[in-house]
């Protein structure tokens, strides 16, 4: 079992994506062993079998589960048939996802969450030990197992429970899927105009510098900010032909002028 | 005058604030000379003027801009009044706002705008040579002696006329304030669930860093732009007694899907 630490803990990876990627790597570095690395497509799970040193399967039948971590790195919508299909009897399933329940997996006799709290790309190197790690467990003693394995390959480890885990996915979509669309929004702003993206590409390193050390409700500047209107009502026309835009623009103005005046 | 490269640039302030301590600090390391600082709190000027070997003034009648480049690093909506109150018969007189037109100075014989595109902080170092530095100027000449001046503190200078510069500034409104304010919604619904913002450090951080080789068209991930109703629901639900938080998560996630759709 993952909690006795003079034995190797053995790892079965379902899925070849990005988080199995570097969930893998930072799992063998750590001195884990992964067994198996399984995907629907035998070539997707032989190359990531390869960098981890494990067996390539493509099907759930030949999972050898046993005394074993199992863990779920797939799309949210593909978890309902891989547990369905999976038998375990001794090990513990965990999935990666932020938001699913832990207990969809509540047909095993230990199961829990690892979620790593971070977006992951093919081609960039993630310290591992930088990213948060949020645990779950279905009793005490696979806490505690998950807790052990999470410390071996993230400084920051943190027991949330499934609302808590809800909520920080919540947040994450606004930090990094919302705030990614502001970048693609002005992106395509500045493109309409024949500038390069290149001209934002400071001022974005330095909005998300700046939070690193304070509150982002310190950091808030902007004619919204100021309440200045005659700046916002300019700004709302320079975008009068795409409507969403518009809205955009007005719900956050609308945000952090209210947020401004709560503060006073 | 600034285009001559044998003679020391003469440079006036006017202003105290973050712009004009960071303008003025990279100038004076690129040998500029700052003569005076003007602030109509003598204090301000004094401690500004103090860090940059300069005369400080609280009286734009004491003003020596002849011969020099005079720098209004000020709020937008007290560029106007000092405008008004200026005299200059010989030398070339800035703004730099990114959402003032140019011809608010246009009663000065040359002048033109200095807007570098970043934020700045009091107690954060800002590295100037790579600060966009975007000019405009009311004639050839003045545009060729403000590109040289941009040119000695940045490696990043760009020629944009009124309406580009007025774009440029919308997108950053995005980039760096609505940017901010996702942040800020981020870190409030962490706050409800006794979760630190620490937490999502990391994600932002890597967010920001992502775009600065791609686009952030192509590293758009999430719900909305696998247009999974589902999850946006739920989503929309937990945020349920605030309004504009709704409002906001809806515009910016039908921006997402929109975006997705007419990229098949």
């Amino acid at each position: 079992m993952p909690n006795t630490s003079l034995q190797r803990l053995k790892v079965i990876l379902i899925g070849s994506g990005n988080v199995a990627l570097h969930l893998g790597e930072s799992l063998l570095a750590a001195d884990a062993e992964i067994v198996q690395v399984y995907s629907p497509n035998i070539s997707h799970a032989k190359a990531l079998a390869n960098k981890l040193k494990a067996k390539a399967i493509s099907s759930l039948a030949k999972i050898d589960a046993d005394h074993s971590l199992i863990i779920l790195a797939v799309k949210d919508d593909a978890i309902a048939d891989i547990v369905k299909k999976l038998k375990v009897s001794d090990g513990i399933v965990v999935h990666t996802s932020g938001n699913t329940p832990m207990d969809v997996l509540k047909k095993f006799p230990q199961y829990g969450i690892l979620y790593p709290l971070q977006t992951f790309s093919k081609n960039r190197i993630v310290d591992f030990r930088n990213v948060p790690v949020c645990i779950e467990g279905s009793d005490v003693s696979t806490l505690m197992s998950l807790s052990n394995v999470a410390e071996t390959i993230s400084d920051c480890v943190y027991h949330l429970d499934s609302k808590q885990r809800e909520a920080a996915h919540l947040a994450a979509v606004f930090a990094n899927n919302f705030t990614n669309h502001m970048y693609s929004i002005a992106e395509d702003i500045l493109a309409k105009h024949k500038l390069p993206f290149e001209l934002l590409r400071p001022l974005i390193a330095e909005t998300a510098e700046k939070i690193q050390k304070m509150s982002p409700s310190e950091s808030q500047t902007g004619p919204a900010l100021r309440n200045d209107k005659l700046v916002m009502k300019k700004q709302i026309a320079l975008l009068e032909k795409n409507a969403n835009l518009q809205d955009i623009y007005k719900a956050i103005s609308a945000g952090i002028v209210k947020k401004a005046k709560s503060k006073k």
